[in-house]
């Protein structure tokens, strides 16, 4: 068995071990900075002291520690992901990309020309208050005032007014994480990595058709304005119009036809309408056709059609020079090279505002996350060590 | 003003008179045997007994009057309808037909060589008890042997171990009742009346689509299991086969996606399914071919089709020579003759189980009902009287 393989080994236990650390006993549930986090913090602190790091907690509730340079001054890469989990999580959504970067620097044959400084993010989420990234924010340097998450800091016997300390200095190299796919793209090719190129944008909207509630017996077809028969038209549209063009999703996730009895015809039903793509034009473009055969279908069968939306979030592009360096480094441990889209967000979003990021994902069997059944691959783990050490090795010669 | 205008207006004020009494101050709300009944009762005993009836309440709670014939030992017509009422109802469902018929026994210059017993019917809509006809089955000689009934009954002040004699006698020459349509059919056409010839047969279903669930940003649109989208596609299938045939209605009025997040793609989705139809045939037929368009869906989306079958209620005919001769009398009057199904089920319904009945339907404007707009033009009401009169006369002949 080589160092990758025991390493990977090693990873899976940690990330076993501290999904132990939750809120709810019999589910790993932890959310940002609950009392279990105190005990992640401990373990983290003693692997990471172990490895060779100087370990400080910030005052965003990260956990920060820093494998030094050959050399004092040296410029300085942020390897991370998140330690927080959704309600009765995996043990490998967030965790694992931190096992995996103190692997690497316990794998780490010498010290390199830059600083690694591992970041175990506070939160990701947003599950506790509804409110994403606190962790990465804080490292980006964008301002966290929300009073509830500020009590909660305080609450853990940190000072959130010194969060501005937490920002990422000036000598940031860049941001290097490692995730999960969380989707079933790599299992459904049979690949173990990807190299992420971007994290997609994305529109949500309400939408709703109105027509008339009328007495199911009584009311002849011809005579219907069937809210229900014309959202299911809808849903049919916005099925085509995502098939129809790559890197294209679209999702109705939620439906309610109202007034909801078994004879009554719906006189109004609300749905909700989920679009996203790596491209913002390709997403806008699919969501005004969208909208726009929502409006024809009402029309033409005397219904009325609103939407409102809810989010207009941009595409987020990880860095082009960093990301064909992962895959260089892919293709020299001999694994497939596959660059794909992230469809949900990572701290490396946040994080590619101040500096340049990339991201490399891992298969997830079946592509079952955010479940207590989520898996990842020890083979999948082994080979992304090997190519993520690579990655560290070929930017030395960036640096030098 | 002629002799059935200044009738109809009457019929409108004592409607409007017995919607007062009521469960639920500023809504019309009358459940089975709820106090304000004894207020109907009263009121209703009184014009009654002014028109020359003979009253009394049975051990249903039925109110029944009888209004002789020319000769003793003659043979006995019910006319008949109900007097309690949905949750904030209109004025005018189920009580009109009692009113009109009351108004029937006023305006006639003479008796008929038949009784004529005026019903108002205790229980039709089933609100309370979910039990539904409990006046109509006591007089069909139906068993009413639900405890809760019984109760209702005695706290009345009623004997429920009576119910058996409130059957119709052995003289039962038939039953007659008028409705309000309660649908937009007779609005649509600009027609008054309609001599109903069946109550249209109905079948329901619990149908369920079963996929996998999953994050509607990382699932690409080929590795979808979304069982919304199937149930849409179903939807309008539902839809085509009830306008691929005349008298057949289909309804898909309640739904539900699970888990029901923006942000997931529903894993299963629950749809009802209300078929009807005046023909079994037709119905069956038809609801064998909506359960096949779902499992054909279900294979090529592959997902798993389930359906529970809650409701297969064969259709009831009236009688064919009483809606003949219902028929000639609406000619007679000049008023144009429409026959139609009755999309909903009604107490004549119960009642063609024991002896012929016929159905006279009044239009009903906007297709209103079960909702406080509800509303019946006087000038429909003083048609139906002259053709419901006319009908009275033309029995006559058969009798005699």
């Amino acid at each position: 068995m080589g160092a990758f393989s025991r390493a990977a080994c090693q990873v899976i236990d940690r990330c076993r071990t501290l999904a132990q650390f939750t809120e709810e006993p019999g589910f790993t549930t932890r959310t940002f900075l609950c009392e279990p986090m105190r005990e992640v913090h401990r373990e983290l602190t003693d692997w990471m002291t172990s490895a060779g790091m100087e370990v400080l907690i910030d005052a965003a509730g990260n956990i920060r520690g820093v494998y030094p340079a050959t050399h004092p001054g040296a410029r300085r890469l942020y390897i991370g992901s998140h330690l927080d989990t959704v309600p009765r999580a995996g043990a490998f959504d967030g965790v694992l990309g931190v096992m995996m970067g103190l692997a690497l620097v316990e794998l780490a044959p010498r010290r390199f020309n830059y600083a690694v400084e591992l970041v175990g993010f506070s939160e990701e989420e947003g599950v506790r208050f509804g409110i994403p990234f606190i962790g990465s924010r804080a490292l980006a340097g964008l301002a966290i005032e929300e009073r509830t998450v500020q009590d909660a800091i305080r609450a853990y016997g940190l000072d959130p007014g010194r969060i501005a300390e937490a920002q990422a200095g000036p000598h940031a190299l860049g941001y290097f994480e490692i995730h999960i796919e969380q989707g079933p793209v790599l299992d459904s090719m049979g690949a173990p990595l990807a190299v992420v190129d971007s994290i997609v944008g994305q529109s949500r909207f309400e939408a709703q058709f109105a027509g008339a509630a009328n007495h199911a017996g009584v009311t002849p077809m011809h005579l219907r304005r069937d809210a229900l028969v014309g959202a299911a038209e809808w849903i049919g549209a916005v099925e085509r119009e995502a098939k129809s063009r790559p890197d294209l999703v679209a999702t109705v996730g939620r439906i309610e036809a109202s007034p909801g009895a078994t004879n009554v015809i719906p006189g109004t039903c609300r749905a909700t309408l989920d679009v996203r793509s790596p491209s913002d034009a390709v997403r806008r473009s699919a969501v005004e056709h969208i909208l726009e055969c929502g409006r024809q279908i009402a029309k033409r069968r005397s219904l009325r059609f609103e939407s409102e939306q809810r989010l207009d979030q941009p595409a987020v592009s990880m860095d082009e020079s960093w990301t064909a360096l992962l895959e260089e480094a892919v293709e020299k441990t001999g694994a497939p090279v596959h660059r794909m889209a992230s469809g949900a967000g990572h701290d490396a979003m946040i994080m590619a505002q101040r500096m340049p990021a990339a991201m490399l994902f891992l298969r997830t069997p079946g592509g079952i996350s955010h479940h207590p059944d989520e898996t990842v691959r020890s083979e999948d783990i082994a080979a992304g060590l090997a190519a993520a050490l690579e990655f560290l090795n070929l930017l030395e010669a960036r640096v030098a």
